[in-house]
């Protein structure tokens, strides 16, 4: 019974998760869910990426967090335009949050709209938003052996970001270890290195993203 | 009526905690729930605690996680006993899960057991186990504005533990804005600072740590 109920809720998730996924499609805007743990980066991902995005790609963004607004108000000092959803205590976001976010942002004149989910290695994977791509962070200071813990996030994610890059040489984190687990368990992934801190790799990342929102823009356009 | 479902999960697990709770006081054993994102430093914490607590407590683990037994295995070195939970997916470690485990554990001789939780700042506070103490890390790396975006860990925790005291200074970590926010949230909570890499710190939380299972067995023999 108990189970009935969780497929039930699942199943209303997908629902509208193929509705607001159908709404990006239609407005020719790439919707990037972006999951990590607390603190790995996604907040300072967004802003390094909003930095070098300006001029080459219309961005929106959607702050989900448990409580507070701290980094709806960062972003916003981006001039991009920012919903903030509190969840509330729940432990991710789904795809009728999205939706209700979605009444307060006008998508057409956006190419790229990236929504910051909850820091969580885990229950952000089990609930699709209607994105058009997963992205995912790892920090460098939490550990090259996260793939084997936390094997969902890593197999369904498009884009892996290590973080952090500047504290390598620190602790005992092994690059080419962390890409051997993760390519094994997920072999198209892209996976790019950077350091918010530093800017290192922010730049290849950027790109990246540039040309995957000209790619999906023009898919949009051929259906 | 998903409510309903839910609450009545929340009263399952809580019946069970304290039958858990009972066993531990009856034996004397001081059982730590201890909660972190991923790649905190849970394990590492614990594995410098065993060395410091060698000859002074006999100490058991219990180690959730989601899927792999790397944890165990490093904390199996130590030659205490472990025992390992898979979660296989659920995000956090339930009261009828810690049943199980003891299943495969002797408390009689044990002083402390200490139960590493399924790294996730969000659902475990959600779920007692029937523990005595629940103690938390945060991990400089991860940032001093979270109480304010986990509220809940924040507030429920006996302890807090904050590790990677070596990163300080890497980034833009305030440990006294941490303080602060913390203590206002949660007045009674305990504070350590601590660096499981350098050793900094640990022995000051390991004596506390020892004086609290002495403390919880003069009860346990009153009651």
């Amino acid at each position: 019974m108990d189970v009935e109920v969780l497929e039930g809720i699942f199943d209303a998730n997908e629902k509208i998760a193929r509705e607001n996924e159908a709404l990006f499609r239609e407005h020719g805007v790439l919707a990037v869910n972006l999951m990590a743990s607390p603190g790995a980066g996604k907040t300072s991902l967004i802003s390094a990426t909003l930095d070098r995005l300006a001029g080459r790609a219309q961005a929106g963004v959607i702050e989900g967090d448990i409580a507070s607004s701290v980094d709806a108000e960062k972003i916003r000092t981006h001039g991009v335009p920012v919903v903030q959803i509190n969840t509330g205590g729940a432990c991710h976001l789904d795809a009728v949050m999205i939706r209700q976010a979605l009444e307060h942002i006008d998508l057409s004149p956006l190419d790229l709209l990236i929504i910051e989910n909850v820091g969580n290695l885990v229950c952000p994977a089990e609930f699709k938003l209607g994105e058009s791509m997963r992205a995912m962070i790892l920090s460098v200071a939490e550990g090259h052996d996260k793939p084997l813990k936390y094997p969902l996030m890593f197999s369904e994610s498009d884009v892996l970001v290590v973080n952090k890059t500047d504290l390598i040489g620190m602790g005992d984190f092994d690059m080419e270890e962390l890409r051997g687990t993760v390519t094994r368990m997920n072999p198209d992934i892209v996976i790019f290195e950077v350091s918010c801190r530093t800017g290192e790799g922010i730049e290849a990342w950027t790109s990246w993203l540039v040309e995957r929102i000209a790619e999906h823009k023009e898919r949009a356009r051929r259906a």
